[in-house]
Order: structure tokens, then C-alpha cells, then sequence
């Protein structure tokens, strides 16, 4: 059987943790590495081709974009344009639909399928979600994150004046409440408590119990294990009561990866069109044969 | 629009149940309740029509369901030939694809869906165990039942000469081990000793730490509150030790039924053939608009 040839766009945390789940998976192959710039290659690629344009890529079914969040449309409308499927970890929760239109849009015109805002959260985290609804209809879902750094609160602490380096950490309060732990690096003469009321005015920031404090090194207090507690307590059918919960301790890119190789290979079973992972089926994430599948899993 | 019209096939436990979840959604009505006998009908059925046999109800989309496992197969055959889709909680694992290619074929035929082994187990558990794999496609999954009652083991029990009634509990002893707390109410003159060995050497229980133990009263110890705790350790690409738990505590004819129902409106979306829960997306579960859906949940 011929391998899925994938493409990797953008070479960051997710990017590398990408190529190492790619190497794993045994029904795909590498075609190669999207950056912005060859500058020098990373002794880990040296094996692939990497390329500053895509179709300087033999054959490529599916791009793995691994770029920014807000360029991921940009991206995509590219190279579905150019006949490959996409598939993307999109995570801005008020624009998913406006993207889904648009891609699904481009996605149908070429035959090609685009998987929109796939990962853990959104992505993982959805399927539980609609699975827990659809077992107790009636009932309240709360998803605690932590405790993991957040990429968002992160890089929005990053970029007010007088930080050289930052860390935003979700810390879960239960029942989907939230605490931010903020750890700064600050440049030479600023203060804390400007940029400490710099972050807490932050809409980012302003409605969850924020603390601001500054380290010597961001670095050293820095890992990217994240978390996951979600509950619903509901009703089923007339039936009160009915209690779900779901948990996960995880290296936060690596499941971002793993999950984005999933959909990199559902995408090459689906119709044409745009689809969160609610919309595909979970068999589609796994190789294999499906028969097989269903015996083990079902 | 128009309403998705069900007819519930059976009206034991998980017919009743089905026929509370029905009432409780609001994009089905019930078409009919199809019995083998039509006795005395149970005052919370007076407002339906009763019948022994699906022809003699008004348009049926759907029928599900709720007969014992082994008469799934016959019933599903013949609503399929007449053009009504089905749903059912087939629970004999190792029949399971059988069962998909039969109905699967006959599904084709008539231009319709069958979903089968729809429920909590096989069904959304099965969602979650194919889930974790996608997550960490390296490890292991253990799913722990319990407290609760298994119907197979129970229906096993009271086949046993001198078993007036009983209730088999499933106890999780961790790790996938089981511990079967099984209680007999004794006939007049059967020997404990007796019925204790028959249960034991039944294949049901021979792998399993198995207790019997006589009651005055079955129904006086009998509740149908379950249990799952499914664990995963894993690795997505090369990152170890992926912690993944889901955790249910819940009725289980409910929860049953409330999936049924789930599996039920997804049957109308999907192309005509036969589909474990695993093949489906988990948003045609649910009710309302898609997009709405997507917003919310994603």
C-alpha cells in the first residue's frame, strides 16, 4: 500500500513534535519541511528535503501546518488551491466557524478536504465534550485546564513593554475556573507592578485571579506538560444523575502532534470539504485495517 | 420540521427506558411500541399505539431495538427489507463484525443504515477507548466495569438448575481484572454448594474471581447503577507516558437507551450500511443546528 506523503509547515514546537509523530506512523512518509527560511538545517532533518515553498515538494497529499494560528488561512486556501488536503491546529474558539466556511469553501471547489482546529483542545477535548452531551442531554460540562502553560496568555505577556521573557500558567480552580500564574523576565529597569497592571488589564487576563511575579529565568521554571480535567453531570432521558469525567496528563506539542497526524490521515478518507474533529469519524484517526479496528475496539 | 418517528421494539428494561428518552427529545416522536404479546399495556404506553407487528404502525423512520442481543439479527433483517432503518445494543463482542456485514449488507440493499452495538459498551466507551489510541497510538488501555450489574453474567446465573433469581455484580479489581459477586435466591431444596460450582465452572465466570452467595431476596440487593474506568498510558510520536482516564458512574439501562436514541438520529445522515458508534461522527448524535453545534462544542 503507498504511504501518505505529508508535508510539514512551520517548524516551531509543534512542527518537530509533528515530524517525530510522522516518523512513527508507519503509513506515512515525509515529504518534506515548509520553512520560511533555510537558514541551517537542524541535524534531525537532514534527511528531508526542506524547502521555502511547497511545490518544490514532490507529490504532497496533506500539508501539516504547524505555523501561527493566524496564518493558518492564509496557508491553507494556498495549498488547497494548489490540490493538498490541510490539516491545522486553529485555536482562536470565535473565528472556528468563519474558518470552516471559508476553507470548506476552497476545500469543495478543489476536491480536497481541510481538518480545521485539531489538537486537544479544540480537538480531542470536543469529541468528549459532544460524547458526554449526547449521553446525558441535559446537564452543565466544565473543562478545567491545568496545570500547563498556556500558549495565548503567553506570548500576550510576552509582548507588553518591559518583558524579556514570560510564562503564563493555567492553574484549574474546579469547575471551570481558572487561575493565572504569571512568571516575567523583565528588562533592565522596568517594573514589575507597571507590567504586573499591564497583564491584569489585559482582556486576556482581566476576568480570571491573576498573580505576576518575576524570576530570574523563564527557562528554568518552564515545562510543557498541560492537563485536562472535564466533568458533566447530566440527565439521561428522564434519569438524573448520570456523571462523566474525563482526565489527561500530557506533554501539550506532542499531543498536538499525534493528533494532527490522526486527521492527516482522515482527511485522505473524507469527502471534500472543511470538518472539526466532531465531524469525523474517530475510526478514520487510526491506521490500519478497519475490520481489525472494530474487533479491537469496539 | 418534520419529526424523526421511532418505533421502540421490545419493552423491557431498555425499552422503557428508550421510550422516556424519546418523550425527552424533542426531534423524534414515537411511532409505536412493538411487543410480542400485547397483554395489559403499562399505563405510561397508553397514549401510544401498541402493536406485535412494525407493519401495523404509520410511518416508522427508525426502529429501535431493545430485544435480547440474540434476536437482534432477525428483527434488524426484516425492518431493514422494509425500508426502516435500525438501531441496536448488540453486546456479543465476538460477533460483532459478523453482525456488521450482515446487516450491512442487507442495509445497502434497502437504501438504509444500521447502526449496531450502540450503548455505553460497546458504544461510547468504545469512542473513548479509540480515542486515547488516536492520542497515544503506543501503550495500553485498561477498562475496569463496576460496581455494577452485568445482564450477561445475571442471565448466565439464573440458568443454573435451583436458581430461582440472581444478580451477578461486576467489582473492578483494577487493571482490567474483575472480581463476580454473584447473588441466587435458592429454590426450595437446591444446595448452594451445588449452584456455586455450576456458576463457576461456566465459561462466563472460569477467569474470574467468582463469589456466590445466597440472599432471602434478589430485588432487595438489586440497583442498576454502573461504572467504567477506562485508563491509557501511552506514547504520541516519542514523548512517554501519556496519561489519559475517563470515568463514568451512571444507570445503565438509561444511558443505554439515551445512546440509542443518539445513534437512532444519526442513523438518518449517514449513507446506507452498517456502522459501529466508532464509525460515526460524534456530532450527528445530537440535535440542532450543526454550526450552532460546532460553536458551542469544539
Amino acid at each position: 500500500m503507498s504511504k501518505i506523503r505529508a508535508a510539514v509547515v512551520g517548524y516551531g514546537n509543534i512542527g518537530q513534535f509533528t515530524v517525530q509523530a510522522l516518523e512513527a506512523a508507519e503509513d506515512f512518509e515525509i515529504a518534506g519541511v515548509v520553512r520560511r527560511r533555510i537558514g541551517d538545517i537542524p541535524a534531525e532533518l537532514a534527511s528531508y528535503k526542506v524547502v521555502t515553498d511547497i511545490r518544490d515538494l514532490a507529490h504532497v497529499d496533506v500539508a501539516i501546518l504547524c505555523t501561527p494560528t493566524r496564518e493558518v488561512e492564509k496557508y491553507a486556501l494556498e495549498y488547497l488551491a494548489l490540490g493538498i488536503n490541510t490539516v491545522d491546529s486553529f485555536d482562536i474558539h470565535t473565528s472556528i466557524l468563519d474558518l470552516r466556511r471559508s476553507l470548506g469553501e476552497a476545500a469543495r471547489k478543489a476536491g480536497k478536504v481541510a481538518v480545521i482546529s485539531a489538537g486537544w483542545d479544540p480537538g480531542s477535548d470536543s469529541i468528549v465534550r459532544t460524547l458526554m452531551q449526547a449521553a446525558a442531554p441535559k446537564g452543565l460540562t466544565y473543562t478545567n485546564f491545568g496545570p500547563g502553560m498556556s500558549m495565548g496568555h503567553t506570548v500576550c505577556v510576552k509582548s507588553k513593554p518591559g518583558v524579556k521573557n514570560a510564562l503564563s500558567m493555567t492553574m484549574p480552580k474546579g469547575d471551570g475556573m481558572h487561575r493565572r500564574m504569571v512568571y516575567v523576565e523583565l528588562e533592565q529597569g522596568a517594573k514589575l507592578e507597571d507590567v504586573a497592571r499591564a497583564v491584569k488589564d489585559d482582556p486576556y487576563f482581566s476576568s480570571d485571579e491573576t498573580h505576576v511575579m518575576a524570576v530570574d529565568s523563564v527557562d528554568a521554571v518552564k515545562d510543557m506538560g498541560h492537563g485536562v480535567h472535564m466533568v458533566r453531570k447530566g440527565v439521561s432521558g428522564r434519569t438524573q444523575n448520570q456523571r462523566f469525567e474525563f482526565n489527561m496528563s500530557i506533554n501539550n506539542p506532542a499531543l498536538t502532534a499525534q493528533l494532527l497526524v490522526g486527521v492527516a490521515r482522515a482527511s485522505m478518507r473524507l469527502a471534500p470539504g472543511a470538518y472539526t474533529m466532531i465531524e469525523i469519524p474517530v475510526i478514520d484517526l487510526l491506521p490500519g485495517d478497519r475490520e481489525q479496528l472494530i474487533s479491537h475496539l469496539v
